[in-house]
């Protein structure tokens, strides 16, 4: 990514994982296996603050496999990439293989 | 489940109990007996956080037989399983026999 | 009781008291007497939070005859017997002879 | 009152007064004597919690004549006597001669 | 005014000022000068909480000549004569002539 | 001003600036001369009270050159002028030469 | 900019980036690059209050590259030139090349 965006506050940038519809050896997959709705964290805010003025670091880091809600977040297109901006209360949890 | 999912915040994953619509004896039961609306408890998040930004933790833990509302959480699907998302607050109880 | 239930937060478990509609010696009551909505306190729930995170103690307890609200409240049904749950702050009062 | 009521946090038990119609020696009294809303406190709660958990007192104590907004309010009736119960902060204010 | 009325938390008693349209020796006063809604505080309530619990005075006193907003506000009618109630936060400023 | 009014709370007096849509020399000015909604501070209360009961002064200050809301503000008429409040917040920025 | 604006509070006066549609060779560019919306941080308010009363400042400063969201923001004209007001927090993010 040439160009890098820092998000505000407690938003997060995503990249949304899409699964592939077929194995790598060519076999078409069932629908279901499209189901979840993921992605990877491309970048995180420094947090939100507290009533103190006190910075609430974000819950998920760089890296991260993140559940994602159905609906919300903010698309956007950086370098002909699709990226989402989602709130950190908004990240539903954190996906571990 | 080979895929595990940490909810963020005070979000519960649940499992929803379906109760059995006939016993082990094969003798169907009757629909009364159905109308319990709950789950167990798979995984915990790390508590949503007070004013001063220290955690409160959930209210019920890993294993908790709860009672769960009507309406409301996010079904989510893990490895084929179907489970469901709650926050914290929205557990009416937890059970006990 | 064989199944109990601890309410989480403030919830308090609300067992509805139905007004005999006739004397035991079986003189039919007059309408108004069953005008007052109440019910016996079974179970209450550890409290909520305050903002600095520690816990307010509900305002009822265990085995009080409390004044209801003509709405709301969740029904739910333990051992076939029915039961309401009721957030803290909408029971209206205690009752006393 | 043989049933006696204590209200929950900042609610406050009232008895409407009605302005007599026509005085102790039978003159009618003209409409616009009735257009006060006024009651007397017959039982209040301990109060609300402050954000620290600690108890607000109510504004108003038992025996108070009161003055009362026009809408709101809950009716209930306690040996078939009529009752409205208020929240502390909906009391207009405090009547004296 | 034979009954008084002490209003509760930061609600402020005003009697309206209703402009002379004429003037003393029976001139008739054109239209603009009753476009001023303002009126003279006749009581003041203790003051709202903060959180602490602690009382915030109202920032009129009584004798105030206040400028009102065009809407909101109670009417009430004390020993037949017409007052409003505000709150505190409602009463735009304090005209000094 | 003969009558002066000091606003209450986080109110700011403010006279809106009519941009003269002919220069002095009788040229007729463009549309686009008038299309900021600024305003002079006449008058600012004494500020709103934070969560611990102290004051927080305004932002502006008398004879501030301010840029307005494009709605919002309530019109008042002192001594036949037209003047307008604002509250604090609703006040877009200060503007220098 | 002969007129400077200094933004109340935690506004945020932003010159929008309009992308050029053709090269400097130019070359007419694709529609897709111009789907990010983005701008010039031209001058920023002190901040925002916390509860206890203290300044918040903005996290973007002058001459910053911001990310903006699709709708919101108040459009301003200075010396006949177009800018945009928005809260810090409407501010989605801060790119860097």
């Amino acid at each position: 990514m040439a160009k890098r965006l820092i998000p505000c506050f407690n938003r997060i940038l995503v990249e949304k994982i899409v699964p592939p519809s077929k194995t790598s050896a060519g076999i078409l997959l069932p629908e279901k296996s499209s189901q979840l709705n993921s992605g990877k964290v491309i970048a995180v805010g420094p947090g939100s603050r507290d009533q103190a003025g006190n910075l609430i670091p974000v819950s998920v880091k760089e890296g991260d496999h993140v559940l994602l809600p159905e609906y919300g977040g903010t698309q956007i297109k950086l370098d002909d990439k699709e990226f989402h901006l989602f709130r950190d209360e908004d990240i539903l949890g954190i996906l571990h293989d």
